[in-house]
């Protein structure tokens, strides 16, 4: 039967100050929609499949997801060692109690605006993936040359339903991104994965044999989690298994999705307002445009004569960045370690 | 014998969020020393009066003067009618006492780098006053072709020791401010003065005579002061008095001063680290020079990416406005009273 595993081990520095060690992305309401990102996902898991969702989470924060998602199981990760492990992790667990489960495995840290259109699409991959054994994946359908992502080829995007997966391409600059954009032949890889746990385990048997065996030794009981964890290899499911295998499709997905993977993405998640700036607890714009600026319920951000800036106040940290390098907020976090300031991580 | 006057009655909105209604400029430690800027005119008073430091304060900051002011004598404003009014009760009250006051008029709200060098010349103006009745204006040696001040035209800058104001200039557009320093003929005017309280209220009589009346009626108890000042015109000393009189002169002052007139002037004030940042509290400044960023002991400041831009947190309210537009903070104010949001003023 159906199931849904999401994933939640990221820690999401890119959008400190309000992700914190204590307090990752997907745990946040980074949406302005009264609930953590992880909420999203787990309500998408739940209309797909019911009460069969779980989600895979580093030991550090499994209180805190638990907080959030109170009647979800949990299944903890020893380690932190990439998504394959994570994913075969989920898929040994899950078929230990059915051995026919079909999977669909979501990011918790994602945003998607058109969530109808999303789970009827996952409801599609999901039965392709039951009746043909084969991985699919949803592929997003480009709105710009974005940099940030990896891409999918596939045929002509005026194609409805599954498509071959030609190749992964990892993120593009932008000249290449323009090319991949306007060729109308690429997805966006959003890490949207419908398989049956059976394909996965087969997979990584093929490809990523001692992930598949230490997945299994820990579904059944056998062995030191954390060790047979320590020995693995840290690997993304897109490297260790999803570009090696020739039984992948896409299915095109067109349904607002953003994976705020910065805070320049805000502008999409949240919208703008007339004045073309995105705004978040008490702040005032002067003579801008362009701009993000989060305040929280106790401090006023005031900007004057900025455009394209992004001002984010939480808790005890404030971050300013021009929306083009918002990447870059990885200084930032790098700096805070080497001067000993890691309290405000 | 010799008093310094001290005016306190500016509101200082210009260093929002640090300045507040309720807690002005002179109140602040703009400079970073540990004390605030009000405490810097009061140890420059003593050093040039003694004891006979005043302070002209408005009724609603006596409070708030007293606690960092202790033993200075107040002189509380009915009302604020400007500078014309405020050194005239200063004089009428002093006189009262000593018929032969001499006065040095100082703002609370500036800072002076060379307080030795600054102190010397108050002296010799002082003296000066005394000896000739003159009215005697430090004017300070402009360092670049500042807009935001007004301008002292006098003869040659290379003369030593007190020079005839021909005229008093308006505060000059770029080129004419260009032009006006490179000429060396001309002086800023930082509202320093010295002279004899006798002579203030005689240029008073001559040219504000409501004003001399009614800070007469206040020194001798007679009438309700807030009535008497509330009639009065408000005015500056300059516009009211100064640009008036032809017995004025003024002595070049190359003391480092600076009025702290917006956070822009904070670089000059508390200097700039090694690469080109001024940095105050806790803060933190990636690839950026330039820079006035100012966190509070609360709160980490983090910027990247950023040039050239004031950051400053203070209390509940943190302000983003690039240096050049530092005079701006004005439209906040105004869009913060506009939107009740009235409290954070």
């Amino acid at each position: 039967v159906r199931h849904a595993v999401i994933l939640a081990g990221g820690s999401g520095t890119r959008l400190w100050p309000a992700s914190r060690r204590a307090k990752p992305k997907q745990l946040l309401d980074v949406a302005g929609r009264g609930e953590p990102l992880i909420a999203g996902a787990i309500a998408i898991g739940r209309a797909i499949a019911g009460e069969r969702v779980a989600i895979v989470v580093g030991e550090s924060q499994v209180e805190a997801t638990r907080s959030v998602a109170r009647d979800v199981r949990l299944i903890p990760e020893p380690l932190a060692r990439n998504t394959a492990a994570a994913i075969g992790l989920a898929a040994a667990t899950i078929r230990k109690d059915d051995d026919g489960a079909v999977l669909a495995v979501l990011p918790a840290d994602h945003h998607v605006a058109d969530r109808p259109a999303f789970e009827s699409l996952l409801a599609n991959a999901l039965a392709h993936a039951e009746s043909t054994d084969d991985v699919v994946t949803l592929g997003i359908t480009p709105t710009h040359a974005e940099t940030g992502y990896g891409y999918l080829e596939v045929g002509a995007l005026d194609k409805v339903g599954p498509q071959r997966v030609v190749r992964f391409i990892e993120k593009p600059d932008a000249a290449r991104a323009r090319e991949l954009v306007d060729s109308h032949r690429y997805l966006w890889n959003a890490g949207i994965f419908c398989l049956t746990a059976r394909r996965l385990l087969a997979e990584l048997d093929a490809h990523l044999p001692t992930t598949a065996h230490a997945v299994r030794e820990i579904a059944a009981g056998r062995g030191r989690a954390v060790d047979l964890f320590a020995a693995l290899p840290s690997i993304s499911i897109d490297k260790g298994v999803m570009e090696k295998t020739d039984r992948i499709v896409a299915f095109p997905a067109d349904v607002g999705w953003n994976d705020v993977g910065s805070w320049a993405a805000l502008a999409a998640v949240r919208g703008v307002d007339a004045s073309g700036n995105t705004i978040g607890g008490t702040a005032v714009v002067v003579d801008g445009t362009g701009n993000v600026v989060i305040g929280d319920d106790a401090t006023l951000v005031a900007t004057v004569g900025v455009s394209n800036l992004v001002v984010i106040k939480s808790g005890d940290a404030i971050l300013v960045v021009p929306k083009d390098r918002a990447q870059d907020v990885k200084k930032v976090i790098d700096m805070l370690g080497a001067r000993a300031l890691a309290r405000y991580l």
